[in-house]
């Protein structure tokens, strides 16, 4: 018989905790032993979200009974309020996996400009390990600490890595125009989130000053070894999931786009989670929605040797929740796709 | 190690048939031999839902050879089709679920009044098994022609079925409201399904007059010991997947809304796929989405003693696919649930 | 030279008040002097709704402002607040037009049940007029107060208002199932209208229990000469805009479908904003969104003589500010139509 | 009394046509004396689009009884069909507006290229005239032929024509990310298009390669006065309307973002149709749609001095049919904003 892993999570009643749980539900090898929730003490989980009754009995309990029951803590909490956990499981000989961007950044100078909080507890940075499988796997495997990736970030790493590692941008300066759905935005309720007003819209939002750039640049300039440049706009899409980016970048001219195409394909040849579109057509987020996996084309403006990348993934899956649960079935010993082998629904 | 259960799809190009591959393939005691689509044979499944791509290397082949490599074939195809390969599945002692209206109804007078065919193989429909689990498990444990119940008709059914039962009608006219998503339409093109038109809009169709109306009142009319009829008007809803009934029937007397709550509880107790909602919440298609479950909510309208029964479910899964599904597992013996257990996504 | 009429809206930032503003702006023979909105005090209209940028610089001021101001005074308020302005306005000798509940309801009985609240101002009740103008549009004429019909009980009155008339209904109890389009639910934000739980959903709300039920059940028993009972169930749909009711009357056995469609068509044939659809077709709400036009198809369950009403109506416009601005027309001896014109889009 | 211009429109069942045909009737100055569609012919407008019932009588007859009975022709063909009834409208001296891209460009051999068809009245082309008022209103008030503007293309030229006649472009390579709602896809139906694929999803098309580029990069040039390169990526978005184009522009050193928000400011200060947003604010579809406005943000990505800009049309009216009746407008010199002043919905 399977010893089960014992998962907890902090700040389940939001979306990206609700989203871990789900998934956790499913997994071969968990057992969630406890869920927190500030605002929803005592309340069970299918109160809140009734897709869960008769699945689970969870009732939302303090944050320190997750901490003290689990072995693996899954924190989606608001900015500034991870470290403490951190260095609560790191001394308990515990793994902690942040949803958040706590963990994310390499500089406290950089987190501090764009999120203003400071790192407390700078010794928990050094460990911290940056949780994108695809690039980072040999890492995530003995840490403690997972930074887990923007949602925005991970479409465009994916959808840049190959590139950035083969150094075929002619230019440092890139473009992506990312658009997100609603879910992006959390549970919080906005007038910009409201029905009516959401609904048959699109528009941009915090137009080249998203916090997920520095984030961006920070792995790209690793994957590229030298500074990279992104113009970062993100984009509110009516629809619940899903974030779709479109990058333009100037490609070397000794590349052509089947170069390209054959570099990607080598690069994620042995990822279950990456999929590459034959040349020609186009990635869809119809048809990654709810899983776990990341499609990506590639395109050519041949006019001027302007390479289109359009990378696609469910925000709160490889954006969130799914790949936190990827890092723990790495970090684990597990498969890497236990829990994460929905086929996802085309329609 | 686990023997695997040899399962075809014929007609898998369409939603049901799709539907029925997808969750197949996540099914851990089955394996799907071989899918036929008239129209696209020779092509690989996933270059028609890319969603199936590194999940499936599957290739549209002829009906026959569905027939020849399956133990169970699941058929998705235009009424009337169904009858010769039921005759042949029957003859090498396999299984067959349809999932059109070939095998759901007694009477050939209304199987002609309504789809316009003749039962040309009469003996097989005297065979044929209704399969909707929740009532006639017994039956489909040795059936080996199952007709798969409508999507509509299986809201309606399982959101009247205790009621029914225990004779609290206190008239046997009952009108039943409903809403479906616009899969339940399917994949075939039409200008009442085109974007433009069929988002921000909502209409009812075929009103009094959709083919589900006979089907709901020959399985309420055995429920209730007597004849039911049903006014029944459907809804085109600018959503994807889900079905709300919302039916009105007039209470015996003697019965408050607790009593029917306790009849519905007792008579669900043991179904995992059906759940009843405590008195005060109202059933929402949202957090049945994409699952297997139904959920059920009650409520009075006390001034005149009218129960108002709302009864939701997926019906691209327990309307379609899904169910097909249930009913494969209890024929094989096998956990009821098995390939079953998504836990919804709430947003 | 025309002489125009000065409007002014009170509780201009919600969405009812607001789509009197934007009507209001293109009616030919009004200028709309003043708007208030207590939270909004000081602020341009098109910082709240920039649909308004380069077509008005109204800017919200206090509501006695647009009282002194304007000559006809739509009020858009929370319930219990209309009547003392509508008290002040007929001293002035001006004219209000009520969008809320506060005027529309014969018994002060009723209306506390309903809403908690007191009649203070008996004598302003004596004078208030339903300003249904199909329905009652001499006394509009004359009116000074005006309680303007709710939107779902406009979508039911109009649907049923021939066939009360004609008292075709074999019984007094009348099923109406209704959905309306979101903004229904009013600018405030709520878990029910945040877009991630909306989108892809549909569900009944208040069943049975619904405000608007006395309101439409003391309009139709009006019509019909006895006393009628409506059992009403709203449901949410995930569209901005409309109303569809789909209404169940056992019909009198002397009456065909033939006789219900003459009926319809003399009882509506000078009327430009109703419109009953040939027999054979469906309204629906698609082709009435944004305008003051309501659409009625009618259809019959032939198997037990049950009459299907399908209205349909724009819950923004002839469900609320267009048919306020209607009734302003008839009150100032306008073209009824004025301002009201819109042919709708169709995609 | 105003004499009446006689409109006829020339494929009047698709929606660009039916949206002049809608915008006509509400028109002052316009009679529509004629509508055709090859395969309606005979039908009733209202059949095809009940929208229009009550509304006009209008009966789909032959393009000739158009041609004969108008003055002004308004023409919405697939490609290469327009040039035989331009030269029938030049020799009556009547008026002909053309919808398609047949009249959009200069070179025979960039047609060519693109569309596949020639120029067999080459003399026609030569007094065409590009229908983008606020660029050419003067050339428009001449003309007899207008090649009315596509509607990415419209976005992307307002967005940008202040900045391309101020040479503030630091470099001539130009990326526009548009996105489009689905009405830009026709009336034809379409896998694409079908409502459970195109609902909750989002995805480029043509990437690098749609036929709106050539037009773009041939006005934008003249007002640059010089070559001007645009990598553009159409989008498919699921709403019924709108396009937002997000434009990336190199802007020169000395030019601040704040002389940029003059040098557009004072472009547009007459313009009825464009509106300039304040810096800080993001245009949005939501306040455009249904309306001939359209919004342009201005912002800053002040790490490397890239100019975004966001231009927002409602596609099927500044897009299409309004600036083809503004077009309509200046040629015949009447008030340039007649028939297009509606308010837009803010929900």
């Amino acid at each position: 018989m399977t010893i089960l892993i014992k998962a907890g999570i902090i700040g389940a009643s939001g979306y990206a905790g609700c989203e871990v749980l789900r998934i956790l539900l499913m997994h071969p090898d968990v057992d969630v032993v406890a869920v927190s929730a500030r605002s929803y003490l005592g309340k069970k989980v299918s109160d809140l979200y009734p897709s869960f009754y008769q699945r689970t009995d969870l009732v939302y309990v303090e944050d320190q009974e997750v901490i003290d029951k689990a072995d693996v803590i899954f924190a989606s909490l608001p900015n500034g309020l991870s470290e403490k956990y951190a260095k609560q499981t790191e001394a308990l000989g515990k793994k902690i996996i942040d949803l958040g961007a706590d963990f994310r950044l390499d500089s406290e100078e950089v987190y501090h400009q764009w999120y203003g909080f400071n790192y407390n507890e700078k010794a928990l940075h050094e460990r911290q390990v940056y949780g994108l499988p695809e690039v980072n796997r040999d890492k995530i495997k003995d840490a403690t600490i997972i930074g887990n990736p923007g949602c925005y970030v991970t479409s465009v790493l994916l959808g840049l890595y190959p590139l950035m590692k083969a150094k075929a941008n002619a230019s440092q300066k890139i473009i992506a125009n990312s658009a997100s759905g609603v879910t992006g935005a959390g549970k919080g309720l906005s007038d910009d989130t409201h029905f009516p007003k959401t609904n048959e819209s699109y528009h941009p939002y915090k137009v080249g000053a998203h916090r997920h750039t520095p984030e961006i640049e920070q792995e790209l300039s690793k994957m590229n070894g030298q500074d990279v440049r992104v113009t970062f706009v993100p984009h509110l899409l009516p629809v619940n999931r899903g974030i779709v980016s479109t990058i333009y970048v100037d490609l070397k001219p000794e590349f052509t786009l089947e170069d390209v195409y054959s570099i990607y394909e080598d690069a994620y040849k042995d990822e279950y989670f990456v999929h590459v579109l034959p040349l020609g057509k186009v990635a869809d987020l119809k048809f990654i929605q709810y899983t776990n996996h990341c499609h990506i084309s590639l395109h050519m403006d041949e006019r001027d040797h302007t390479l289109i990348i359009v990378s696609t993934i469910d925000n709160m899956v490889k954006g969130a929740a799914g790949q936190a649960v990827q890092n723990m079935n790495i970090m684990f010993g597990l498969d890497e796709k236990a829990g994460l082998t929905l086929v996802g629904p085309s329609f």
